[in-house]
């Protein structure tokens, strides 16, 4: 089933017993809440996608689980084309949001959950599949919002999960019945957490034996009992109050926050993985490269929206036809399209890890996307503010601009061109604001999907440097007898195989 | 004389009639305007230092103009010593402020008015000299705050002043009297402008002899008839006034607005140009020099606020001793102290332009410096994020941490190590983030004192290719009767030496 | 038919009439001549590759032309696997030859004599389409090896071609006969120019009809009177001649070259392009977009060799495991692994310009690779030196080496572990001094398939400014009655749109 | 005493019994030898220039120690303005050269032994001042030729010097006599080690007390018996052998090469340190700053240099005025003149560390100066190579040019604008590949004055992470009682603070 976006609008406001707090205060309809009001619309866009004649075809996909049309969304991908697609379909719809739509991590989170449990099924663990398979079907069925939860709150970074002085510093098994689990704990960074249906928890690291405990996956709807989210502030999240239309840039926006597990039952059907540590590692890695590809997708359609904003910005004064400033937008297409690149060479290089399907992305191209996003954008703001010039942090209020006293000398001295007028030259430097200092684009461009460290550890573990060894070798020819060594094409995660 | 900070704060609360917009609102008290106080309390503290044991000694200077001490915001530099203290009171300065204080523009067009008015006077013009010294004295005795007031709204940015279609597009004389000039226009992005005593008013740009009424300068009071201001927004403004003393860090902030002259009248011994066009180039390259080195000192200062900020919150979560953080704060220490390095370079390296004094900074490494600083910010705020993690972009609001219900669940998760409360953490999350988004780290670092392309055409200017050329020549021994060239040393800027 | 590499050296050796200069002197055997000797085997890697297991299947293709297999650098590709095929190729014939292997240009010039001849005869235009086809089924009868020759050497860079002090600035048709044309001029920069069998002639720009003469394309064999080779010298080039086997690295190596056309006749079945002025732009952009995409495998498959070739001289110190030398292989790997992405991505999303096939990559993504081709190489470089320490630019020779009265000293002192010999870790110096500050990595990816200039252009031809402007604007509310936009999917280029 | 360069090269033609080999022969007169002789003339051109009337007056300088006019070569700084001197000589050295000179080495390494030797007096141990006093006025009233060498051969880089497997992979004492001591080991990467008359030997790392017999300084004649020299290869070098006069650009280069000690006896009066291992770290920091403030002075003249040849490059072309070329050409000034300027503040604020004198550079910003070089000509060199063109790496052999054969067709076709020969140019583009890849632009600036991982250290231990923590915690009101802090100022190592 296909909900459309104000299906989905009304099955959340529903969700009243769910203890959500933002600002201070517990708020009991997330959809008329000022603060979360945009984040509803962005991840509703997510649903109209499948609507809209410019991206019904990229919005929809035909599952065989339940031999129907699914939101992508809710699709576990069959084949290179549909990496494809979910890249594509990303980048169309931050043109249409302007901002993190949150719908990817837990789409990411059933599609690394349905690899894990197949891989279990294939070494004799058939249970988490079959769980999983049911609570696949149940999600398509209804064309939920998923969340998915995977960063802990951590503690002290040094120590391992079972080693923290708190030890529901990573979320934990803290009872096990005879009907399901108790868990305990909380999880930080939560992209759309108040905003969904329910919440899909993976772990977030490798785990070992001693840390079996830890080693818990499951799915939980928002509204259970003990489950606490606290919204989290944004860069500018202030303006959404203040009534305008200009400023706070109203339309659309995302949200990340702490969820907290108080001692939460989670009956057996929901649980995908528990004590099984050995999986954690190959958990991880699946899911952070499926994550990282996604970020070519949505952050370079946010470059499209700054890059917008920019060109328009520079025909406000007369400016978009200068050498330099031609050349500088040359180099911010040239950022964003890097990132894009690599998220399409990370789609089409997938391959499959389970004998059913089970495609996975390129891990090598995932990781190369995700560490070019963590860099360029700060580059690609910096460029649009470059061009758009001192305007973006000293522009007057949008009600300065609807004060009659002085309305008319700032239209008269925010003018450029005489073409343009003075408030669309405000709202585009709103919006330019908005985006080029958000945490979408900045903080979330560094951390989300597993930080730039996350990255480099991974360009170690995947890059075959033996191989490139025995290359440079033969070439100054050490060793003469050797025969042409394989190219060093990037490998399997070492944890994967071992499994 | 020398104020203590209170006394001015004193001093602007009285200027009742001044014409301040703040969000849609006249405001006649701007220290007690929730969104302007932090702006005051930021220029109170140039005041302050003066007074203040760690700061006293860099923040005084002895006048020869009035022959006593005099706060060293309105000193005039009277050696290479004196423009070395600038920045090293700058760097402190920005430590105790968190934010741009606002008081150098004021004091860069001082010191640019004097030399330009006594190069005219040296040429047989010294009527403007005559007037400027009296208005200096004024200044000192006063100990004023002043904003200086260069950028015009520009309209079309192709276009000179003369040949734009709303005239008063640049500031420009609309009538000559016999007492005075009446002027028209608006200068955009004056720093501080609503926390002044007066306006110091310059020319944006070099001037042809048909632009000749645009060739102005002239100091007014801030509540002079016609004069209106227009506070502009900055990045996470809108939390000022929400009344919690974390979120918002309500401490000190700073702002920039619009300054419009509907009209205004100037008496004569306030003009300090005033068609002398050819003038206007040579006034604009010794104030571009003289603000592009003061940002060596600021921005280096906001950086070690960053990089303090980041250190401790490396601390919060026991990872300040990792290998890869200290790689990533060693980068950032290299980056901010590169700015700071040229800026000391700049005014080591100082020159005298009038017989009688009038040090000016090297104006190449003042650009090294400035443009050192377009660039670096967005990478130590990168690097900041990347230390401190997600949490910069997700951390929920103080008051979360406040509401009983929650309190306790919140207390348990965001901490880190257990000798660290959370709240330490969230205070020092939420500078880290007010500092490392802000106008003043970012968008000011690009376009204040001139937007990256106005450095590299002053590099064109400085730099002497001809001789590099020759050097080049000679080495490759094209014409081997040359003899050794100088060294190409960075030079005066041409239209300087042309008057 | 598929030549052995052994195949390929005869036929050149034979070629005795052809008038190639090396260092002032005339060779009239490439294949023995210190200097050329070592791109003669690099070019024979390329036959050799099809005959070796480990790049036997990627290194043929079936042509339908003639009904067989042929060797991969003669084949017109088929579909996107084919030119992902291509850049995984070039990215292993560099781990076989540690250089330039000089074959894609030809290879490339087939490419797109195809398309462009192929689109002249579906706009009624058969004749060209017609030679070049039989041209084909010659150069895959035969496997042979081909020069493409693009650049002309140009004059006077500001001026059009028919514009020049020089007529011949730009290679020309001086006269038209009934059998021919008779051309006149030179090309620069012509990779692998003096160990071909024949040399593909393209035009270098987009002509306009004053530049009608100059708008010619065409093949010659390299014997043909009127031809003068004289090679280039290149960096380390004059080590070749010591005689050693470790300074000069004797095994391969590349050369590029200046071809002057004195006279040359052509016959009319030679001749793929003559007076057809409004094609070379799209010829251009054809064949630019398929040398960028051939960026990402050759150069990173160079990075390769200076990865492992660092890696491996990290071990004979024991620094491999160290946390920074870890840190910046993982930088190293990430920079080449962007180059290679980007080229797949160029590869997979390549389209079809032709009714029956002409598949060309897609180029955006072919101009992203060419980029970071322009930028990344330095960067790795300075990677490989700060890794493999100051000895990179200290080493003794291996005279010294072998040298009876110091050889026990320099072993005893050049030793770093006790596992790995001296002459070991001189081997390995040599060769990351030999790839790291060559032609084929540096100046070559800057300069190679356009500089980085022209990439920048071609940004800007291919991203819809409009598209982004029209995004932007719906977003900031400014036409509320804006549909949707398309995604600024990139564009094919103007110029081959208009044809 | 001044010694003319003719009188240097003299002093060193004499010097037959010196052991030193080049390309695997022993060469027993350096000036005359085709791979030395380049170097000979650069250190002769430190001679020189207290001759010549552009730097005659930066070249001299008045030593206390003989009461006399020294060359600065051999100076002991008595101030900043000697510390900034040394900076603007060594940037027109660089223009006279083209390349390194050699001379700084001896000259840092007089300096520091002038600095601890002073720093032991103070602390009760006169007698290795006593001795540093008797050699430097050895030094002065001879104006010798110093090599400094600290660089150790390090064996297994991550073990101690007591713990190596090769115990003389670091240089140490093997016997203690009554007349003087007996050292062995092996210095690498010693520059100008074949020209010089004497060797001033430093330890090259903070030593233990278990390396005791490691801590060892001392100064010998080249041509003492037990030393060795082994001269390193540099890129392009077999060129200088050719007997052109254009593509080896012979007239200057520099040397870097392998000294052996075995078994070498070494007098009392010149040794100048031993077993006081407590002084290394001071030593070592003390030495380092001072080598990485001189190379804001070198490299920015190379730095000229490639510019130079640039712009006259694209002056052969006519486009030294097109747009994208000047903006290029301005970012190589701004990457020149920051690393100019970091070493200008690291004079200008330098510092006196004896009572007496001692003048020293600020540490911060020496470090900040050689972090800088360590990044910056990379690009530059990028830079030259784009506005250059592919030409840098294809140009004809000089001996192409000279052959009667193709003379006419070389002129012909390598020539652009007009008025400019091709030898012009063909003379420019070999100037600007031999300095732009050379060592000394490239590899000797990542790795002279140490490694970049060098500077990362001094960072972390010249920043007070402390203080701006406490500046951080301040402005977040984390301890409202917290007095105002200091400013990070750049502190002492702290080593030499311990002692």
């Amino acid at each position: 089933m296909l909900r459309t976006g104000e299906q989905y609008v009304e099955g959340i406001r529903e969700r009243r017993h769910a203890k959500i707090y933002v600002m201070g205060k517990r708020v009991t309809d997330v959809t008329t809440n000022l603060f979360l009001k945009p984040s509803v619309l962005a991840f509703k866009a997510t649903f109209d996608a499948a609507f809209q004649e410019d991206t019904r075809d990229l919005a929809r996909a035909f599952s065989p689980f339940i031999n129907e049309e699914v939101n992508r969304f809710v699709h576990i991908h069959q084949g290179p084309q549909d990496l494809v697609a979910k890249v594509k379909l990303l980048r169309r719809l931050s043109h249409k949001t302007g901002t993190c739509f949150q719908r990817c991590v837990g789409w990411d989170a059933l599609n690394t959950l349905y690899i894990v449990t197949g891989k279990m099924a294939e070494r004799g663990d058939g249970v988490y599949r079959e769980r999983f398979l049911k609570y696949l079907e149940h999600v398509q069925r209804r064309d939920l919002a998923l969340a998915g939860a995977m960063t802990d709150v951590k503690g002290v970074r040094t120590l391992r999960p079972s080693e923290q002085p708190n030890p529901d510093a990573y979320v934990r098994v803290v009872e096990e019945r005879d009907d399901g689990i108790v868990v305990s704990g909380a999880k930080a960074n939560i992209t759309g957490v108040a905003a969904v249906d329910e919440v899909v928890v993976l772990p977030t690291r490798a785990m070992t034996e001693q840390d079996a405990a830890y080693a818990v996956s499951f799915a939980v709807p928002l509204d259970t009992p003990g489950v606490v989210v606290v919204v989290g502030r944004q860069i500018n999240d202030a303006r959404r109050m203040e009534g305008g239309d200009i400023d706070g840039v109203p339309y659309m926006a995302h949200h990340e926050g702490l969820i907290i597990f108080n001692n939460v039952f989670v009956p057996w059907d929901r649980v995908f993985m528990y004590k099984d540590w050995r999986w954690t590692g190959p958990l991880v890695e699946i899911f952070a490269s499926f994550h990282r590809q996604g970020y070519g997708g949505c952050k370079s359609g946010l470059g499209d929206v700054i890059i917008g904003a920019t060109y328009e910005l520079a025909k406000t004064i007369g400016v978009d036809n200068k050498p330099n400033v031609a050349d500088k937008l040359a180099e911010m297409v040239f950022l964003n399209e890097s990132m894009y690149s690599a998220g399409l060479a990370a789609s089409w290089e997938g391959s499959k890890l389970l004998k059913e399907g089970g495609w996975w992305v390129n891990p090598m191209y995932a990781n190369v996307t995700k560490h070019l996003v963590a860099r360029f954008p700060y580059e690609i703001s910096k460029l649009a503010h470059d061009i758009a010039g001192g305007i973006v942090g000293t522009a007057p209020s949008e009600f300065d601009l609807k004060n009659e006293e002085i309305k008319n000398l700032l239209e008269k001295y925010l003018q450029g061109v005489p073409e343009i007028p003075a408030e669309e030259r405000l709202r585009l430097v709103r919006l330019l604001e908005n985006v080029s200092v958000s945490v979408g684009f900045l903080i979330e461009s560094v951390h989300g999907a597993g930080s730039p460290a996350a990255q480099k550890i991974m360009f170690n573990r995947l890059y075959d440097y033996e191989k490139a060894g025995e290359i440079a070798k033969a070439l100054s020819r050490i060793k003469v007898t050797v025969k042409w060594p394989k190219a060093p094409e990037p490998r399997r995660p070492s944890e994967s195989e071992k499994l």
